[in-house]
């Protein structure tokens, strides 16, 4: 469909942004100025409190103006990627972001070269809501190197994203899939559907031809997989950290012990939880050699239901009731604000996202089908949005950017909310086992899957740390073998399975994937709360979503209620876990 | 054909370097103990005369041990992959190698901190041998960063060559192409021969389905060759060059001006005789659209003739005449010495080189299957075995080691020489023509495409340093016009031309292709001035040859009497080729 094909009210609405280009770039050349006044406080940043405070606040008005910018850019390039003028203003961005960190690059020296009288500073109550952010870089001071090295790390960062992109440039092809004796196209979008077909012939052939490509290029993609690890390694060891992990973490100022204890409870406490859903798929589905190809075979007969889009704000009202009218009132701004772009268009970006600015409201991308996903994305989408909104009209700029960390829980628990609402609306019992269903896959790949691949992904940075090789044989075989492991004795793998983690983006994201995990966990003990009517949880977590950023993850957690160092939420989660898996044996 | 098939006498005889696995080993741990002291002379190189020489014979004495092991341990490894022994040997060179530069990375900054001393420390006669090795250190002494910053420079290393390891483990496949109604497999080994086809449809059919390949990989490609001109941008700038350029040439001890020299001559100045060249193909060739593909038809009928290896070292033997006894003398050795590996066999490393150390033969691995390429590279080969035999007799290590820039001069005077005799010894003017042909070839590749090569390569490399973006478009466009540029208006530009850049490796090795032209038009003016006769020439190459890296390139070359510097050996080889193609207008 074309954009001029569509209803103006379900498109976004930018011109709340900027009504033209011209004010785009008023904006830019105000920022141009702004910068090159904070670069003139080089070397003196710290002269007074006077400069010190005039340069924060300054340097917080640039950086709202350049999100602002940077907002309008993206989210019309990602909806009109031909149109060059949105082209021009993303590299009149991107060239001048670049710039910035270049030209601030001394910031964080200065204040740490200064740290008593900046902890003086900070006695001053115009600076209060900077503790937590200078806090940080102060926190940092033992990993910064002398300004002549970061000058060359700085040039470094330019050589060590090749492995990323070459990964992200590379497309493979696969070939076509036999279904009924007509060749049907593999690629990405449909490996998943092929894996759910009842005939195992196509659900082998599927894996097959699709893993196949990736062992055909195994030494490309063992090449940049090892690439990403030793550039993490690298950081870690220049800046003085103990270890890839160590580094990871405390950028996230999470501590070391949440990333072992979600690997604990998931791939060895909880495990046997698991084990007995692939031994339970297995006896339902009949298969005496249960293959890992196998896993995908839906154990529910599928609910093939449409919503149209005031259909799902109407579900959506009611799964998030729980929340209360301010929360919904956010919702219906959103709808009547029209900060969602709905439907699918020709070069439309793909998938889905929240965005926005401080300056801005938040935006919303999706690709609209109608269908559960449809609805389970916006929702998602919606509850990032919430977030930012609440974060926005509670925080000063430097306190409004939230963690990914904490990003996760927003969306999670709306979704988890809903299939909830799906599950206790549920027509009959076989739609009640289909949305328990839908509930237990959900829940294997974020508190089951995501830790095997955090633990693989860990193996691989201690590697790289040790300098030890890293072929494609030494990958594949450890990644067989973890999996093997992970599925347990009731599922045989196939003999490609090594060569399966070449297919995984998230390897490339240091550290990324046990962040699901905690976002699922504590989404879980959340809405279990909640549901059971528990008013002071509400309270808290609306309290956690107009928090921001304002303080490190685990605190801002604590404060919704839910510590993420206690075994606490891990134990509910996999309890809730096996409830569900306990209904949906006496449903089946 | 498998290694315990092959007469004892056409294979390599290793022993002669280490009689068995203890031997080897031992050499390792006099290595270990010899780095260890030398690591000890930290802080304290240059505390006297006494400690400066005794380190620098200690660093000698290791070397040549190191390279010694390190030679077994590669020649063997070439070719039985497979024997885990050799591989265990391989790998324990690799770490010790690695770890001698990690523990000498003070010694260049202790040198250059102790300039005057060090030259007074040269003044000594025993240090003689040292003049030249030492005072390339000290000439690197404005490139030369702090130990921390080294050691950051060090630690990068390990990150900047995913680009080339990911091109040399990118492996395309190709569809077949179609020859007479039947399928044949097209691959980096067939293609010239389909390009040779008499059949348009062949022909282009095999262009079409090889660089369609590097189209669909058009931002994989674009990515690593985009990332190792980023990576020797970066090198030239942290190190103070004025561009990559400067960087490279100052490694090789040549002025920039020789670069554009050889620029200048093969894509100005000489051009026209390309183009006069290509035009005759078309008129001879009576093709009306004459393509890039067009040009590998033969102009002149195969001569398909075979040779033993014993009919290649007499023909050897009569073309290298005009060397003397002791040149022969020293290719006799290598015959009666086992110093060669003729033959093919299972897993055996493809290609051939010439290897070796200071403290053993020189060695030669081939893949003989006795048509004239075998021969050509046999002599090819033998130049390189000669040159290194020489020097290794009359220089000390220090100066036994030669540049790339002077080696492919020993190597291609052997092949013209070769070629001339051939031209000289046919039995009939259609044998005569197809040997002038293949010269033209020859010099077509080595005089003109290698410095088109050259030019693309710099652009590139000016690119990454002016931090201009790079796509797969930018890319391609500019290869694809300086193609046509190149060919010249008789010839048609396929619209996949400009992707075929990335089919080419010796973009990723810094610089590397305008040295072939050097070599060939050297070895063209000193080939000349021997047939004709002149024996101080002779003298002058032998003289050159046993000079081994003693000196700059271009003295080395003075040596020999042909500055490469001066306009006229560049002009005597492109006179060379349009004597060439005045003779073969007659003749055909």
């Amino acid at each position: 469909m074309e954009r001029k094909d569509i209803e103006e009210k379900y498109t976004w609405d930018l011109s709340t942004i900027y009504q033209n280009d011209k004010e785009f770039y008023q904006d830019i050349e105000k920022c141009k100025d702004q910068l090159n006044e904070l670069a003139s406080y080089q070397n003196h940043l710290c002269d007074d409190f006077d400069h010190f405070y005039s340069f924060l606040k300054t340097k917080d008005e640039m950086s709202i103006i350049l999100n602002k910018a940077y907002c309008y850019a993206h989210l019309n390039c990602d909806v009109e990627p031909q149109n060059q003028q949105y082209q021009k203003m993303m590299a009149t961005v991107m060239t001048l972001l670049q710039d910035t960190s270049v030209k601030l690059v001394y910031v964080d020296n200065e204040i740490c070269k200064n740290e008593s009288k900046v902890n003086h500073y900070l006695e001053d109550p115009r600076l209060q809501s900077y503790q937590y952010s200078i806090s940080q870089v102060l926190k940092y001071k033992p990993h910064l190197l002398d300004d002549q090295q970061e000058t060359l790390i700085a040039k470094v960062d330019g050589l060590a994203d090749i492995s990323e992109q070459v990964f992200d440039s590379l497309r493979l092809e696969y070939e076509d899939v036999e279904v009924n004796g007509k060749k049907e196209t593999l690629n990405n979008a449909t490996l998943n559907e092929f894996l759910k077909n009842k005939d195992i012939n196509v659900r082998k052939q599927a894996y097959h031809h699709f893993f196949k490509e990736y062992k055909r290029f195994e030494n490309t993609f063992a090449t940049t997989l090892a690439g990403v690890m030793k550039k993490d390694a690298f950081y870690s060891d220049v800046r003085h950290f103990d270890s890839p992990l160590a580094s990871s973490v405390f950028n996230d100022d999470v501590p070391t012990d949440l990333f072992f204890k979600i690997l604990d409870k998931a791939n060895h406490q909880y495990r046997h939880l698991f084990h007995r859903y692939n031994k339970l798929k297995k006896k339902i589905l009949k298969i005496d050699d249960f293959y890992n190809y196998d896993l995908n075979i839906p154990l529910v007969k599928d609910v093939t239901k449409k919503y149209t889009i005031e259909q799902c704000f109407d579900i959506i009202d009611q799964a998030l009731q729980p929340f209360g009218k301010d929360y919904l009132d956010i919702i219906h701004k959103a709808r009547n604000e029209r900060w969602i772009d709905f439907y699918p268009t020709t070069g439309k970006r793909i998938g889905a996202y929240s965005s926005g600015s401080y300056g801005t409201n938040p935006f919303i991308l999706m690709n609209f089908i109608g269908d559960y996903n449809s609805l389970s994305t916006m929702i998602h989408e919606l509850g990032h949005s919430v977030h930012t909104y609440l974060s926005n009209h509670n925080q000063e700029f430097v306190n409004s950017h939230y963690r990914i960390f904490v990003a996760e829980v927003a969306s999670t628990v709306n979704e988890t909310l809903l299939i909830n609402y799906m599950i206790n609306h549920a027509k009959d019992n076989q739609e009640k086992a289909y949305y328990i269903y839908e509930q237990l896959e959900n829940c294997v790949g974020l508190i089951f899957r995501q830790p095997m691949f955090a633990d693989f992904e860990h193996r691989l940075h201690e590697m790289a740390k040790n300098n030890e090789p890293m072929s494609s044989k030494i990958i594949t075989d450890l990644y067989a073998k973890l999996n093997q492991d992970y599925f347990g004795e009731d599922v045989k793998m196939d003999d490609l399975v090594g060569w399966s983690c070449y297919y995984v983006p998230h390897f490339y994201y240091d550290y990324y994937v046990y962040k699901y995990t905690l976002g699922m966990t504590v989404a879980l003990a959340v809405v279990n709360r909640i549901l059971k009517g528990d008013q002071q949880q509400v309270q808290n977590y609306l309290a956690f979503l107009k928090s921001g950023g304002s303080q490190s993850p685990v605190d801002l957690l604590t404060k919704a209620g839910v510590n993420p160092l206690e075994d606490a939420i891990y134990d509910d989660a996999f309890h809730y876990f096996e409830d569900l898996l306990n209904q949906f044996e006496t449903l089946i």
